[in-house]
Formats: C-alpha cells, structure tokens, sequence
C-alpha cells in the first residue's frame, strides 16, 4: 500500500521505500494555472509515469486539501475531472483509487480486428466488394512501360482541360461571392448552375424546368440515386447488351434482375425487348442513345421513338444516359429522348465529366418535378449538397462562354481524331474485323469475331504496347469475349495511328 | 397524294393544287455544303413547315437523283439518314413515305408525368421523401426578419471562414499539379491527404494508416456507406437518444430498428443499454462522445472505457461521430474512443464541415482496412471518388500550417462565445431551466422542464427575434418536446447575449 506526504512549498523527489512510494508534490498559488488543474496534472502526471498504479488508494479530500492548504471543494473537483478521466475511480464507503486504465493503441502496431466484417456486410457491400478486387474495365498504363499507348481508359486526354479558364474562374467567384460559397449548398444544387443547365439543355431540344434539374456528385451518384429510389430487391432493370461497365456491378448491388437486350446496328433490338417485356415487365430501362458506351452507336429518332412509345405504354422509366451529349460532331445531330418525352417518362443525366474534367464530380439529373423532389430527398440525408465551390466555378465558367469555346475545341480536335481513327482501323486491321463507325465520343467497338481470352490478351498488348478494353466487361455474364472498346479520347491522332498499328499486330499474332 | 416537280437550276415557290404538293427545290453544286445534305436539310424544312406531311411519298431515289443530276447514291445517302432521323420510313416494296415523327416537348409547357412516382418509390425512398417535406431541425432566418438571432442553426459563423487562405491553396496546387488533379481521384480519396489526416489523428492518440482512412463527401455520406455496408433490413441500432437530427431519418431509410439509448449527464445510460442489448443485440452502434449534438455532453475516459468493452464483448461496431473532435477549447481532452481501440472495433468519422466549412464536402472515415476496403468499393461503384481538386487544396491547407492557425483562432474565439454564453443563460434564464455546460463544439441542450409545443414556440420565437432548435428533432419518436439546443457557432458574442436574453423572454411569455 501506498503512502502520500505532501508539501505546498516544496518540491521533493519522489521516494520509494520497501515498496511504499513517497510522493510529494508542489502546488503553485501564484500560477496562472488553477489549483485544482495543477493537482489533476500532477496525479496524471505520476500515473502516467507509473509511480501510482492500479489499485494506489489516493488520499481523502478533506487530508489533501488540508495538506496542501487549498479548499476542499478544490480537491473535490480535481479527483471528479480524474475520475471523469479514467484516471481514479471511487466507490462509496472506499478509497478513491488508480484505475486499471485501457491504454491507447501503440503506434503504427499491427492489428487485427475483432469483427468479422465479411460476415456482417450486406447483400448490397458483398456483392460490391466482390466485383471491386477483380474489376478493371479500364487498363491503366503500367508505371514501367510508359510508351503504352493506351486505348482503354475513356477519361478525357488531360492535355486538353481548359485548367487555366477554370482556375480564373474560380478566383473570380471567391471574389464574387466570399465566404458564403463555402457554406453547405442547397439539397438540388446550386440554383443559377441549375439554370444554366436548364438552358443549354434547350439547344438540346429538352425543355426543363430549373426545379427540374438535380446537382450530383457525377453521373455515377445520378444512376445510384435513381436506383435507390426506383429498385427493390428482385426488380427488373432492362439494359443494352454490352452496356456501361460501371453500371453492371451497381445493379448486382442493388439485387436488380438485369434484363439484357442485344444491341444491333441501329441500337438495342426493340423486338427482343418486347418479347422479354411480356415475360416480365423491367421496373426500369437504362439506355444511352449517344455514342453508346462502349459500341459508339447512335440510335436513330425512330428508334428512340418506338423505345419512347413502348415504354410509355407500360409505364416503364427510361433512364437516358446523357454523358456525352455534347460531343456530336460528326453528321447530323439526333435529339434526346427526354426531347420528346411528353409524358415525363424519361429520367435524363448528364455530367461534366467526359467534356471538361472528371476531378470535379459534377453531374445531373433532369426528370419529372416530383422524381426530382423524391432523388433529392434522398441525396439530402445522404450526403446532404454536392460540393458547392465547384458548382458556382462551373456555372462561372459555362456563363462566360468558356464552356462553349471548349466544347468547340474538342468539336475540331475529335472530328479529326475520330477520322483518323477509322481511316486507321481500314489501314491496319485484319479482314475478318469489323468495327463500328461513331459520330461522336469517344469509343469504337470492335468486332472480333473470335473469342479472346482475357489475361491472353493484356499479356499481348502489353508486349505490344498498346491498351484497349475487353469486351467482357460491359457484358453482364462476362462470357462475351469476341469484341474490344478501343477509346480514343486521352489521345493524339499520330497516338491513335501508332495504337491502332499496335493492335492489329497483336490481333494478327494471336 | 402529293406530286413532286424538281429542278435543280430554278427555285420555284409551291404551289398547292387540288391537295396536290408541287415542290420544287434547288441544289447547289458550288455550295460548301455537300449534295446529300442539301437534300436532307430540303426535306426537313418542309416537313417541319408542314408543306409535306405525313404519309405523303417521296420520289424514288432513281427519279430524285435523274431530276437532281446528281448520283443516286447521294440520294440514297440522304434518305438513309432522314430515316435514321425519324423524318421518313420506307417499306420493302412500297414509297418512301414522310413519318408521323412524335414532336419535341414545347418549351414551358406543364407536364403531368405518366410514372406514378409515389407508387414506385422504394421503401427506403418514400421513407426519406416523407421526411423531406417536413423535416427541419435547424431554421434558417427568414428573408423577411434579417435581425433575427439564429441560435439554431449548427454551421460555422461564415465571418470565421479563411477564405484568402483557402483560396491561395487552391491557386497555389493549380500552379503545382495543373490539369492531372482534375482527373478521377483515387477511389479511397487523395493519398497524400489520407496521410495528412492519419498524422492529424496521432493527434488525438488515434493510430491508424492512410490506408486505414476513406474521404468521403462529408459525414453524411461517410454514415450512410456505413449503413449501407453493415445493416441489413430490421437489424437494430442502439443511438444516444437525443441524437444527430439527420442520421434518424437516414436509419428509417435503411429501415433499422432504432434502440434509443437515454443521455444521462455522464453520456448514454450504459446500464439502460446493457439490459437492452439482453433482448436485442444491435448491428450497430452510434455515438458522439465529444460535443455530443445536441447535448453538448463530453463522456469520460470511463465511461468510454465501459462501452468499448462492452461493444468489445458482444462485437457490436462502434460507429464514432468525431464531427468537432478539434473543437475542445475548455478543460481537459479526453481522447477518442478509437484510440484504445485494440481490436479494430470502432469506426471513427470525422469531417471538416464544423472547423473550417462545409461548402467543400469533406469527411473521412478511419476503421480497419477490411472495414474501410469494404466502404470504399461501396463509394467506387456509387460515385466513384470524392472531389479531387478540393483534396488536393485541403492538404495543401493543412500542411502549409493553415488548418492548425484556423483551429487556435476558433479556440481562442469560441472560448469567450461558450463562456459568454454561458454566464448569458445564468444572468437570464428563468429559475426552472437547466442546461448543459459544454466543453467544446457549439451547442448548449436546455432542459425547459415543460413541454412546448414545436409551432407554438417558433412562432413566439419569431415575434421576439430568436431561434433555436426545438428538442423533437433529436429524439425518434419526437414526443419529447421538454428541451431546445442552442447553437452558438453563427454568433458572436453580442449576438449569443442578446439572443440568449429574447430565448429567456419567449419562455416567460409561453
């Protein structure tokens, strides 16, 4: 057991004695630190150090406070704050003694932890996990063999974002606005990018409302969101067979039934759908009219007519997958179908991202008001507002008509690119391949006609430098191995023909 | 049926004789414009301005392009692509024939949508819609009474934001990094920040590894990829009842049952909880241990010691809501909960939101890494990575020393505002009313002993200029109506006084 002498005038070195410690300490009256945190600081102090351990009783109040010539409620309140500390703890009718503290984790010790968190997951994070370790739609070039031309990644090439029209605009809207667009934003996002969105989707032929628009985190939170709202457990969502990459694991997530419909020359084959339809009816369609990731086709008005009339027939929401809407700039130009959606049956998206820079996370969502109230609820009390210093930079930047000048600029750059491309692919490529002929974006979908194996082929293109997607993964049962996405957009016409050159060789290699 | 008359050398106005169309149109051989598309764009111009309607037949491609003088192929081009454009559809064996092509929506006009988007919502969407409509915990002045005193709202006083500050960052990592930061970010957020707040941790005695750390766009949605991750339909989560107003809604979405554990002086009722778990185990558990919202209560050491062992034992995750872990500004620091977590049982969240602003949407959670890997395949397929260009700014924020200035101006300024606050309630509140006496963040619970009606009491608020938040929000069933939180983050020190005094008046008036 312990024993405790104490002085208020001098300080002392602590003895030990046949077990027994000896503590003095010093309390300071004229310091500007109050008596009762100097007593907390100097008992922390000697546990800290290990001079009291688990089980040292402390003295009475009434003795401390005596002995050190200071108040009891002094005391009183320092040994509350130690116990509310961990550092002592008191019963009734006892001492008030050290407790056996738990002590912080170590530094940088390896841990394992104690739940098991493959079994406490989700439906929903399991089937996400799975496809996340495995799951590389897009190659990216390998750090060692820089040359690689990469055909793969549909990102826009970085060489051509609009940086320092951004940056100015940025600075522009701090100057504008000041601290209060580093407040949250609103839930549907900020109101005058909403109206900017609003009027540029005009020149698109859709006429939205700004109430009608809501603000994303990109266009992949847009089709989370929807999909939240509109998805349960076992419902069906009927999509284009090969369709967007990253759409596929999100459905699985979601439990969806994925109702694949193959695409042809002209777009999704609306006979198959009709035939699936009776057997069950989708809660949903997904589809991208545009520059279809990842075939590059555009659907015809009269496609997207009959698509529109069958789904509003049976009150099916067509999502339109916008996400390079602008990015036409080859022939004639084909509306949305959210153009011609005079029965609010279509939920448009659009995003930032493939036509400026992905970094910002900017996307849409245009809809029928009430859809739009419903995905802004939920967004609300999920991540409450996107990001609104971005927004307010973006709606600078469309308004002083750096947008346009940009989009004009990729209009000039990707007609050639594309051109070259194609006239690349009738150069090089072997006969028996054939290949797609888009108007606008970025992908060109090939096909092999022979089935390739996946690993075989990286393995190939890496010997070869050169990178492009395999079809595989814009299927939904993965067994589709006779086509590749090649993507032209991080890259230069000379880039494309010496990627195109490349693949053929590995093509005719294999 | 219409007749057509061509030539290619005169333009001759039509004539419309006996409902039969004679139109006659021009090419230009010498135009900029090739052929084809001088045919497609005639078409479409009278179809649009209705001189050739639908079911009307063109000429065969043989006669048009004998007429034209141009190459059938040219014609056979041109009406390939009106097909495609839905202006014209030709049958095998028949004319060529105008479309009745389904018109685009007119500008502004009101639609009713087909989807009965009510019917259609998901249990969890219709669950947060619901609570959209009429949720509002925090009001926000109204336009009408700017002289208002706003003790309800819980968002930093914007004077306080270090706007120039952020602001050089920003230009600053433009001049740095240029166009690659406004790429896709990492999946698990910007490396370099993930190490920034992994050394800020060690701060608060947390030990963890940037690959431990997930950026998230703020606490909210670090809460919900938890829930979406880890419960399961019906699964319970234990919450200190009063609670965070915005994770209530968002647990009925993902339809948890909630076990609401009482707060008692000290923190939640560890006794309450350990009899309830008895009967239900929960999947989950929340807490906020600092600054509890709305409370204001910090937990001891103890009592943080007593509910690790006990969520330890029974391997509940502990989900630790560190929102203002940087805003001790009086007493004693008790370390997080995470930092004598040895078995990996604690998710720590934190954001930025409540210490510099949250208009940039940046939170992050800190657990194991199968937990965190798990989390972040999650935010990878529902929007894909957090907002780059502001990481990338924030780390440049912290690590040029900005982030600690801004956090010791804050203690030096809220120190005064809690103080003042504080002695404001004891020179006016009425003699029945307690309260809490925080020892950071900004909000005071004050328990009115009486129920109050919510309407009621906003409704004298606005009449003698004040608001705060009324006790509902923070309890599930929102029966309890006995207390308000007071916030004093908006507000200087005046403002906290006088409204403090008009908050002590409305309650002598009820």
């Amino acid at each position: 057991m312990s024993f405790w002498s104490l002085t208020s005038s001098n300080f002392i070195p602590n003895l030990v004695k046949k077990g027994e410690a000896v503590i003095l300490f010093q309390i300071d009256k004229n310091s500007q630190v109050p008596v009762y945190r100097q007593i907390i600081q100097k008992i922390i102090h000697f546990i800290d150090e290990g001079i009291l351990i688990a089980g040292n009783p402390l003295p009475a109040t009434r003795i401390l406070a005596a002995k050190l010539e200071v108040n009891r409620s002094t005391v009183y309140r320092a040994y509350q704050e130690l116990i509310s500390l961990g550092y002592i703890e008191s019963e009734p009718g006892s001492y008030t003694r050290v407790r056996k503290r738990i002590q912080p984790v170590p530094l940088d010790t390896p841990r394992k932890s104690r739940i098991r968190w493959s079994q406490r997951s989700t439906d929903f994070g399991r089937a996400l996990y799975r496809t996340y370790e495995n799951f590389h739609p897009e190659y990216t070039t390998p750090e060692s063999s820089k040359d690689v031309i990469n055909l793969s990644q549909l990102d826009l090439d970085p060489r051509l974002f609009p940086v320092d029209d951004f940056r100015r605009c940025i600075n522009q809207v701090f100057s504008l606005h000041g601290s209060p667009m580093l407040q949250y934003g609103s839930y549907p996002g900020y109101a005058p990018l909403r109206k900017t969105i609003s009027l540029r989707l005009r020149m698109h032929g859709i006429s939205i409302a700004p109430d009608e628009i809501l603000i994303t985190s990109g266009a992949q939170q847009a089709i989370d969101l929807i999909l939240r709202l509109l998805i349960r457990k076992s419902d069906t969502v009927a999509v284009e067979m090969p369709t967007y990459a990253n759409f596929i694991p999100l459905l699985r997530g979601h439990q969806a039934e994925i109702m694949g419909i193959p695409m042809l020359e002209e777009g999704m084959d609306l006979e198959y759908f009709q035939r699936s339809m009776k057997k069950r009816l989708p809660a949903l369609l997904y589809t991208i009219p545009n520059f279809h990731n990842p075939t590059g086709i555009t659907t015809s008005q009269e496609h997207r007519e009959k698509l529109l009339t069958l789904c509003g027939i049976h009150g099916i929401p067509i999502v339109e997958d916008g996400f390079e809407e602008d990015m036409k700039y080859l022939g004639r130009v084909v509306l949305p179908i959210k153009s011609i959606d005079h029965n609010g049956v279509v939920i448009y998206l659009g995003t930032f991202s493939k036509v400026l820079f992905p970094g910002i996370r900017i996307g849409w969502i245009a809809a029928d008001m009430e859809c739009i109230r419903r995905l802004t609820a939920i967004k609300r009390f999920t991540d409450i507002s996107t990001n609104q210093v971005v927004q307010i930079a973006l709606d600078q930047f469309i308004r002083l008509g750096y947008y346009d000048l940009n989009i004009r600029r990729l209009h000039r750059i990707f007609r050639k690119r594309m051109q070259h491309a194609l006239s690349a692919m009738e150069t090089y490529m072997p006969a028996h391949v054939t290949w797609t002929k888009p108007l606008g974006g970025y992908t060109i979908w090939v096909h092999l006609h022979n089935s390739v194996d996946e690993n075989r082929l990286k393995q190939r293109m890496l010997a070869n430098g050169v990178l492009v997607s395999h079809g595989s993964y814009f299927f939904v049962n993965g067994r589709h191995r006779d086509a590749v996405r090649l993507s032209i957009s991080r890259l230069n016409e000379e880039e494309i023909e010496v990627g195109i050159k490349r693949f053929s060789k590995v093509l005719t290699d294999l």
